[in-house]
């Protein structure tokens, strides 16, 4: 076990009717003066916008609303939030809506808390937010993590980069959790957030790490409720307890429990990244799908025992002791199948892209040569080339799927 | 799933060497007056005050000493502590040792943070810490989760009486977790916390509610953990990996994540607080050992289903579906052989009592008769009397253990 950081202060409340307590709580940590931040109609639509507002009114806590935000959340909108905080003196942004809404929030607080720096030198690691608004959030959306982690993701429509970076003040104050508030999600966003909440374990899982017995086994164990639970949310939209499961485990997915005492790759997400930031139209969940078994074809036989180990006790295939690397690839297969299921693509034809700009993505991948990323070996641009390509080769040739 | 609430905000520094940045985080969340609370000579002993002390000098942070915590501690070193810390100017308590001093600290953080109320009022749940000192913690022993948990227990010696209460202020503001430190706790200290920390999960295993599969494949794969790891502590106590599974499990036991979205009883507890009120020489883990498998026949037959489960899922135990209840006991019997080689009890006479203040214990446990504790079946002074006498039955007869 390598030495760590844990730190996740998130405040949760989970369950049925919680989104109603909102008002109650954010009194209770002292704060008057709210920006409600939100993407598009279905917050309205649903009535959740109104019962938040009511909820702030019973209060006496003022609230301005501001909302727009899109998939793949842009730097541009997040500024203008930035403008608004600052002239109307907002103290907490409650962010109502699924990760990308937490992320603009969490990009807005970070810019409001550092008015002399350009926010994106924060997501270039060239400055380091030193203090941020709080976020609360009522999420709607099972997948990003968001609202317990430390990370967020900002798309600069300046040039189509998606970048993320990780920081203290990226931690939620609080985080209001309903699984009923999540029945509407499409199947397609249902499978695109099962997909989600298992790659943030996974690609903490897949680690060159030795010794890691007990994070390895916390992360099993999620997974497999969430691969259950990811089934029966596809067939059953209401079904409590599998919304349930889907949420509490986004959270515990990406607040580093499954990552304790290892290095992490997140070569996935970095690829990602590549993919949504080039074609905005493709939902994160979606191309991490796409990509992640090509990936794992890939770097497979530089980790043949750890594949192996992930087939065994994740999905009870049967260990071939004489012969570890037809485990290690039953359980590659398996995961495909599951994310076939569930009406996710497996490679990249299914999304409805060509492979004109791979050599692009990798480019930008590897910030233009100026790194590699680490993995069971060195990807560079080569590398991250061969998987996109693989990924392009893999899954339903007819590209029907999508 | 029910719903709940979770909140774990102390920061985790855990690793090798980590002691050594006390100054520097203390520094960093900028406190300038510390109390260093621990129990008798060990951590001098073994170098570990001194190394604090000169970390706390290099970042000009002023301290006082106050030893003398003791196993099972006492409300009057609390209020001395308090009495103490409010003449010297204290900011943070700084607790280095294990449960006991960390849970004496937490006493003496309340008392302070309340200088109006009867501290004892707290454990008598007629009075709540509005709010308390900071805490933070350098951890000698993994047991007791107090690092990282809302509880904090202590005995009043005005009637041997021995209560817990949890309260948000019980929080530690950070907790530094070096398993190095743990190398020279002895076998039987080593059992005790293994025990201790797999009760603080098996606790809250064992519940009525429905529908909870990811928060019972986290316990599972956290008792799986420990289990291999209590193994090999006891035979090599400087294991590193062992020990590092070992304290970060305790944490996690007790921080309430294996209690996520569930009914929770924590009999065995309630019931053991009484063995070592009315026996202070009792380790708390040599309690618990003592008591739990008798606790568990009892209940069993209400709860078959909970207990074969346990028994496949942690245990590796085939099912036998024709008779379900043989597997329910097979988990009780290898939890029962598993403590004994570990060289704990696993009856009361091996601790060395006699049966004579079984009815006075059971009273205490049930207030006199105000309560009956919540279980499978509603436990009340007669039920938790035949538990006690189950436990001095079982066991080994000759009491060589001890």
């Amino acid at each position: 076990m390598e030495n760590f950081q844990f730190y996740t202060p998130t405040e949760i409340f989970f369950g049925k009717g919680t989104e109603n307590q909102v008002g109650e709580i954010i009194q209770s940590y002292g704060y008057h003066k709210v920006m409600i931040h939100f993407g598009g109609g279905s917050v309205r639509k649903s009535g959740l916008l109104d019962r938040v507002e009511h909820a702030l009114q019973e209060h006496d806590i003022a609230y301005i609303l501001f909302g727009g935000v899109q998939p793949n959340p842009t730097l541009s909108l997040a500024k203008q939030g930035m403008e608004l905080c600052r002239k109307e003196g907002v103290e907490l942004i409650l962010a109502v809506g699924g990760g990308s809404v937490l992320d603009s929030a969490k990009c807005i607080a970070d810019g409001v808390g550092n008015p002399d720096i350009d926010p994106w030198q924060f997501f270039l690691k060239k400055e380091v937010p030193k203090k941020a608004l709080p976020v609360g959030a009522i999420l709607t959306l099972s997948a990003s993590g968001s609202e317990m982690s430390a990370s967020c993701v900002i798309t600069n429509e300046d040039g189509g980069f998606k970048r993320g970076f990780n920081s203290k003040t990226h931690r939620p104050l609080f985080s209001i959790l309903n699984p009923e508030l999540t029945y509407t999600v499409s199947k397609f966003q249902t499978g695109c957030g099962t997909v989600d909440i298992m790659m943030h374990t996974l690609e903490r899982y897949f680690t060159k790490s030795k010794q890691v017995d007990l994070t390895d086994r916390l992360a099993e164990g999620l997974l497999k409720s969430v691969i259950e639970a990811g089934r029966i949310a596809d067939r059953e939209p209401e079904n409590y307890e599998a919304r349930a499961t889907l949420m509490w485990a986004g959270s515990l997915s990406h607040n580093d429990l499954t990552g304790a005492g290892r290095q992490v790759f997140m070569t996935v997400h970095q690829m990602e990244h590549e993919l949504s930031g080039m074609y905005p139209q493709i939902a994160h969940g979606a191309g991490l799908s796409a990509l992640f078994c090509s990936w794992a074809r890939y770097v497979c036989p530089y980790a043949v025992e750890r594949f192996a180990q992930y087939a065994v006790r994740v999905w009870n295939c049967e260990m071939n002791f004489e012969n570890p690397m037809q485990t290690a690839q039953a359980g590659i297969a398996a995961t495909e199948q599951y994310f076939a299921s569930l009406g996710m693509p497996v490679g990249l034809k299914e999304l409805g892209i060509t492979d004109e700009k791979f050599e692009e993505m990798a480019e930008k991948c590897t910030f233009f040569g100026q790194r590699t990323l680490p993995d069971y070996i060195e990807l560079g641009k080569e590398e991250i080339v061969a998987i996109y390509q693989m990924a392009y080769e893999a899954g339903d040739k007819t590209g029907e799927r999508r």
